[in-house]
C-alpha cells in the first residue's frame, strides 16, 4: 500500500517555513507518511493581494511580533535563528534550483541547507555565491545545476507551480495540502495536516 | 504565594477568540494559574493598519481558509460553530457589558455566553435584544447592567483598554500577555503563553 502523502508548499523567504522544513521529515516518518516538497514564490500572491512587500514589513507590529515568536519557536526546537540581510530575501534563484534538486532526488537536503544558510547563519540567499556554496557543500556540480535551474523550461515550471499554489487557495507559507485538497496554513498546523492526510 | 496570571486579550467579533475563550479556563486551572480577561475592540487597531474591515473580508482567500480552519478547530474541541449574520459583528455593546460584568465578578460566564450565542447559535450580538437575553439567562438585572455599560465612565474604560492593547503591541485577537510583557497571538499559542507565564 502506498504511503499517505502530504504536499508541503514553502517559500524560502518565509520565516515560519524554516522550522516547518526542519521538522516535517521527522514528523512524517513518525506517522509512516511521505512528503512532497513544493517550492513556490509568495511575491505574486502578495501582489494579487495588493501588497508590494511582505505583510510583516507593511504592518510593523506584526513584523516585531513575528521576530520574537520565531525566536521562541526556534528556541523550543533548538534551531538557531539569525536574520539574513534584508527581508524578505530574493528567492528566485534558490526556488529554481530547488525544483531541479527535487527532480533529481537531492532536493530535501538542498532545501534544508538553504534554510540553514539563511535563518541559521543569516546569509543572503539571493546571492548566487551563497547558493553555489550550498551546492558545493552538497557535492554538486554547481555550474551544471545553475544552468539547468536558469533554463526556460525550469523557469516556466516555477511559474506554473506558483500558479497552482494560488489555484489551491494558498495565500501564505508554509501551507500543507492533503490528497483530498484540505488546506492547512502555518508551521503550527503541520501535525494537524499530517494527521488529516493519514486518516 | 499568588497564582501566576496571564492576561487574555479578546474581541467578541474575533472567530479564533471563541475557542480560546472556551478553553482558557480549563487550561489555566490545569496549570494552577489565573487569567485576567481583557476585552478590547479590534476596529481601531484595524483602522491604524489602514483596514476598513477585517482582513478576512479584505483578503477572500484568507477568509475562506479561516472559516474552514475554524470548523476543524471547533470540531476537534466538540464546540458548535455557526456564523452570525454579518462579519465582523458590531461588538461595542457586548464589550462594554463585559467590562461591567468582569468588574462585578460574573464576567467570564458572560463572555462565554456571548461567544456561545454568536458562534455556537449564530445570533447577532450587535443587537441589544441578544445581549439582554444573555443577561436574563445569567439572572442579571438587564436594565441596570445596560445602563452601567453605557455610562460615560464605562465607555471611557473600554477606550482606555483598547489603547492599552495597542500600546502592548497587540494587532489581533486572541492575544495573551505574560506579567513580563511577553506577547503571544492566536488560539494556537494559548498553551505556550500559559507555560511562559508560569516559568
Amino acid at each position: 500500500m502506498p504511503q499517505p502523502t502530504l504536499d508541503f508548499w514553502f517559500e524560502f523567504a518565509s520565516t515560519y517555513s524554516y522550522p516547518a522544513a526542519m521538522r516535517i521529515g521527522d514528523e512524517a516518518r513518525l506517522r509512516g507518511m511521505s512528503v512532497r516538497w513544493r517550492p513556490f514564490l509568495l511575491s505574486p500572491v502578495f501582489k494579487a493581494n495588493g501588497w508590494s512587500t511582505s505583510p510583516f514589513n507593511i504592518y510593523p507590529a506584526k513584523g516585531r511580533y513575528m521576530r520574537r515568536d520565531l525566536q521562541r519557536v526556534c528556541g523550543a526546537l533548538d534551531l538557531p535563528f539569525a536574520e539574513p540581510p534584508g527581508f524578505p530575501q530574493n528567492t528566485l534563484l534558490p526556488a529554481r534550483v530547488a525544483l531541479v534538486a527535487l527532480a533529481q532526488g537531492w532536493g530535501e537536503d538542498f532545501c534544508r541547507a538553504v534554510y540553514r544558510a539563511e535563518f541559521g547563519d543569516g546569509r543572503d540567499i539571493g546571492e548566487r555565491d551563497t547558493i553555489a556554496d550550498v551546492l558545493r557543500t552538497l557535492g554538486r556540480d554547481t555550474e551544471a545545476v545553475l544552468t539547468l535551474a536558469q533554463s526556460d523550461d525550469n523557469k516556466a515550471r516555477l511559474r506554473a507551480q506558483t500558479e497552482e499554489a494560488t489555484a489551491l487557495g494558498i495565500f501564505g507559507a508554509p501551507s500543507f495540502v492533503t490528497p483530498s485538497g484540505e488546506l492547512f496554513w502555518g508551521n503550527d498546523r503541520l501535525e494537524a495536516a499530517l494527521d488529516w492526510a493519514k486518516r
